[in-house]
């Protein structure tokens, strides 16, 4: 599988809320791609999306959330940083953004908590700041910040070139307290009457789920999606043969959130890829997980 | 007062996110004795509705909420467990569920906040536990696990014996963050004009809340309602004659704040039996609060 | 410019839940005084507005939003106070409000957290106190409890005046948890398609904003609205020569947070004075910046 669309993603700025030049990135790309797609898509953006784009493939019965935005940092005053999200924080990463004065690539200051950046001059008030892309490929694995979840939205890319019968949602906000999901699902429920949804997103390598044994079902995190959904979900990844793992947290969050307590009657499942060295520039995940989970979104969009 | 159909709902499993058993177990109770309830009600159910049941009588005004779910445990990794709400746990209790591999009946480990289970064979991933029933009468109490909220459901049915225009609404997910409320808000809010809402659950002996004395109205808890509706409830209330207390909390929470957070602008108030021993498998609520909350919903649902 | 009317509304009783007093007061005052503002508003209020008011000029394109809610306290049991909002408490502060008994005036007991009353008799359960209004005024500050938010109110008010097209929201539980924004902003969506919010509140003089410098634009709080918004603001108040100064925060929430999250694809910036004591008693704000915010909003509400 070739991974430069993969990484040319990671390396596009998209913090939370400032998520246009991803938007910008994925119509160009749809519209370069899309006359080899099976099927041609309806494209959905701009005034009523903010800055997110829904694809709507046949008749669909089941949606793809993605969200494309980062975490973070935002300038504050002096050279103080505050998270966008919830990102890892050690001295020496290297962080890159933009201001009026020019382009930035300066040094994140962990101190007990603390954030600041070093760099030759003042950056500008609210300035947003993300890691810099060290993109990283080898027999088994990627490797690079964003992972989470330019990934995510890579497997809906993938998943587009065959899909016949969906929606394919991309969104923002995701990693800082969401914001878009609730006007996509009233729009895709209202307009289609789609209440199914799967979160195209990355989730961690823990005791349970581990690299190279397959896309990760999660049956719950810090909510509780219906159980009868998910069991559907697990019968279809049993019968298709593609490995999957189960996985069971308390913690943790995703765009399943927003729809769960939406005023739509949302299904929704997490299923993607885990990966180790959550929200760092070294998020790495297998090859094999990523061709698992592309696998078993075709299965599960033809078979919902 | 029988105590026979309370007895068996508190032993049905249905932890939030699981409530089939429950929709089931209500669609049958309500098919076979709505012939003898003084107004037919129409039946709302399945698709658009998840696991939740709504129940509409007459010319509605007022809606009544009561949550089907439970608190309970989900298998993790190995023999842990994750909470599902926010239940007591000590080691000791006997939990039950079941699996591909038949029924289980294990004993709940505590360990300074660390969650396992004991039992003669590995549970899979995902099964979800209670809290085994054990339900026992004397002649001013009931006590169980899950009286919250199963005392909440038995109120609506009771109340649905005699109601003439009212909508009772069954949901879920409500000790588990919630999810059901919003769409069912949506419905009533759009089908009927209904924008008073009663949260028929259960709340706490404190302090100032006590066995015996009366259902509690709660004026506020962690949400604070539109204080001109609670008044009016209570001069409801005093002008009934059946005994009542009021409570005012910092903390908990029910169904109503979904209400209140919802796009439709409801009216709620929490009013509920109190109980000792929350979110264990001793939960102990006298009897006579339980006939005064009865009557205050029916009086209620006149006059409102 | 003349500070009466702010007097007048920082002494209304209105604590989250219980804003009928403020309602009333605004209703009587834009009845009386409309004739002399440019264009005459639509009023809306009552029936599927619980205690807000919604006030539209013209052709609208941008909603201001006005909490008229303030922080304050709930009587528990015995001589115990339960909070509303975050209110800053300490021994010496005086509380005002009224039971079945007749008027209160009392003092506020804070002991490591525990907040009580101390009063010539007890106050009956559930009633709600605020801070005993001490309005100062000198040549460049005014000075008094609730100036978060009756300041928002007051700028509202002005700008009203002169408005040609847009929308005057005043809600409530702003302080205490929300709700009244979500379906405000669903009426504003669905009649107008009015997307474009400005958050009319009263923020912190912090480090890196200061007293008189001019109205603060938050760039973020613990939100973070989209940036090509808040990008399009400061480009406004750049050229309408408006003394203005850049926010950005990791904390603090208002209505912001409801539109970001609700079915709506609302774009909105909190736009406030700074002011310091925050939500103590002695709250105080510089003129110049209250000039600076009307000014600000009269622009905005032109451009935008």
């Amino acid at each position: 599988m070739n991974f430069e669309l993969l990484k040319t993603m990671c390396g596009i700025h998209a913090p939370s809320g400032n998520e246009g030049a991803m938007k910008e990135f994925l119509l160009a790309y749809i519209e370069k791609n899309k006359a080899s797609w099976a099927v041609q898509p309806e494209v959905y953006h701009g005034d009523g999306f903010q800055d997110c784009i829904v694809l709507k493939f046949g008749t669909p019965r089941t949606a793809v959330f993605a969200h494309m935005d980062s975490i973070g940092f935002t300038v504050r005053y002096q050279n103080q940083l505050v998270a966008i999200g919830g990102p890892q924080a050690e001295t020496g990463y290297v962080l890159t953004g933009e201001d009026a004065l020019g382009p930035i690539e300066c040094e994140l200051l962990e101190d007990d908590g603390d954030l600041s950046y070093k760099f030759a001059r003042g950056i500008q008030r609210g300035t947003d700041l993300v890691f810099k892309c060290d993109f990283r490929e080898t027999e088994d694995y990627v490797q690079s910040c964003y992972l989470d979840n330019r990934l995510g939205v890579f497997n809906a890319l993938k998943v587009a070139e065959t899909l016949e019968n969906g929606v394919i949602a991309f969104t923002c906000w995701e990693e800082h307290g969401g914001g878009s999901v609730p006007y996509i699902a009233k729009f895709i429920s209202e307009k289609w009457g789609v209440h199914q949804a799967l979160i195209s997103d990355i989730t961690w390598v823990t005791e349970g789920v581990v690299h190279g044994e397959g896309v990760a079902i999660s049956m719950r995190d810090r909510n509780v999606p219906r159980r009868s959904f998910v069991n559907k979900i697990i019968q279809i990844a049993e019968a298709s043969g593609v490995p999957y793992q189960l996985e069971v947290e308390g913690a943790g969050s995703s765009d399943g959130r927003e729809l769960q307590v939406s005023p739509y009657p949302f299904d929704w499942c997490f299923i993607g890829a885990p990966e180790d060295n959550v929200h760092s520039p070294d998020e790495i995940v297998h090859k094999k997980d990523i061709v698992c989970m592309i696998e078993l979104y075709q299965r599960l969009l033809e078979k919902l």
